[in-house]
């Protein structure tokens, strides 16, 4: 990791998809070619995918994802690591030039389900760093999201719209306070133990 | 996140088992009930599980769980991060008085699988913290584990045994380094994109 990190303000989301089901490979691969990936670099491997671009396009592409993956009902999670401000290489820069406009919302703002998330928020080398995960939780609060303080992590709940867009904010936040930020999100869909909590 | 965390040398670890096959329930059971939990600290919700105690039992732990999924054969990921010195509360500090006998050892020692894994590492408040990262990598070369540097992450491939030694290396190293420190694991097994890369 001390190799290949970003120089400018991109941001990288590097994420799994796992989908609890047999046919996991037809549900991944048909969920990514579902997404519009045009604003974002994107490179996958066999443990993950990562895209990177501008905060807007990534967590488009994020939502997107889950959005799709999760509609098919099956029990779906994605896990992964938002980051931005890493010292390092320029892979994907290119992309910092496109435009503002999410070329997926139209897509999924009718799809509607519920998001159980944990997230946890890295502010890197800054001695205020407690201080700045209160006011993310504090965000949350506001948005009606947060329903939990946990062990090294914080819960949301709710419609998944609303639960990634207090992810981007609290993201977009940290990130005006600090040039290094990560953001672990754990976010499922579809789980047969929700109703038993 | 900010309201519970550790005092002590306490060690947590949140992770969630994704068993990509129909039926992951029975997968995620059975494992549970064949690891030996009983020198940790252990709290299950709809979405993860977290394990806190002395870091030779939540290794030893994680590692089994990894391994007896892993064994079934199925396509599984163990995804989760380890925490240390996060300011805050005591839940499972008595689990710090029991001694360093591994429980789980014996009976995984001769499975061996291949595990894929990319994993990161977060010294918090601490200026130096890329140069630990370093450090961390040049731990993960010796024991020839570490495969490539990719985006956000490192990338280790190897015996399960090897990855998991590797791992704890990694985070007893910097532990001693820095007060607070996080490191996020993707281990994968069985994958059938495996052989493509």
């Amino acid at each position: 990791m001390t190799e290949v990190c970003g120089t400018s303000r991109i941001v990288g989301f590097r994420f799994s998809l796992y989908p609890m089901a047999d046919n996991f490979v037809d549900i991944i691969l048909s969920t990514l070619q579902q997404v519009d990936t045009s604003k974002v670099w994107v490179k996958t491997d066999d443990i993950s995918t990562v895209i990177r671009g501008k905060m807007d396009h990534v967590f488009d592409v994020a939502k997107t994802i889950y959005l799709i993956a999760a509609n098919t009902k099956k029990h779906v999670v994605l896990n992964g690591t938002f980051s931005i401000g890493c010292p390092g290489d320029s892979d994907g820069d290119v992309y910092m030039s496109e435009d503002d406009v999410r070329m997926n919302e139209d897509r999924v703002k009718n799809i509607h389900i519920e998001a159980p998330t944990q997230f946890a928020l890295y502010p890197m080398n800054n001695e205020n760093y407690m201080q700045i995960i209160a006011d993310v939780v504090e965000i949350a609060k506001q948005q009606n999201t947060f329903t939990a303080g946990i062990h090294y992590a914080s819960r949301l709940d709710g419609d998944a719209h609303d639960v990634f867009t207090t992810l981007e904010r609290a993201f977009h936040y940290s990130q005006e306070k600090v040039k290094h930020v990560t953001m672990t999100v754990n976010i499922s869909a579809n789980s047969p133990s929700t109703k038993k909590k």
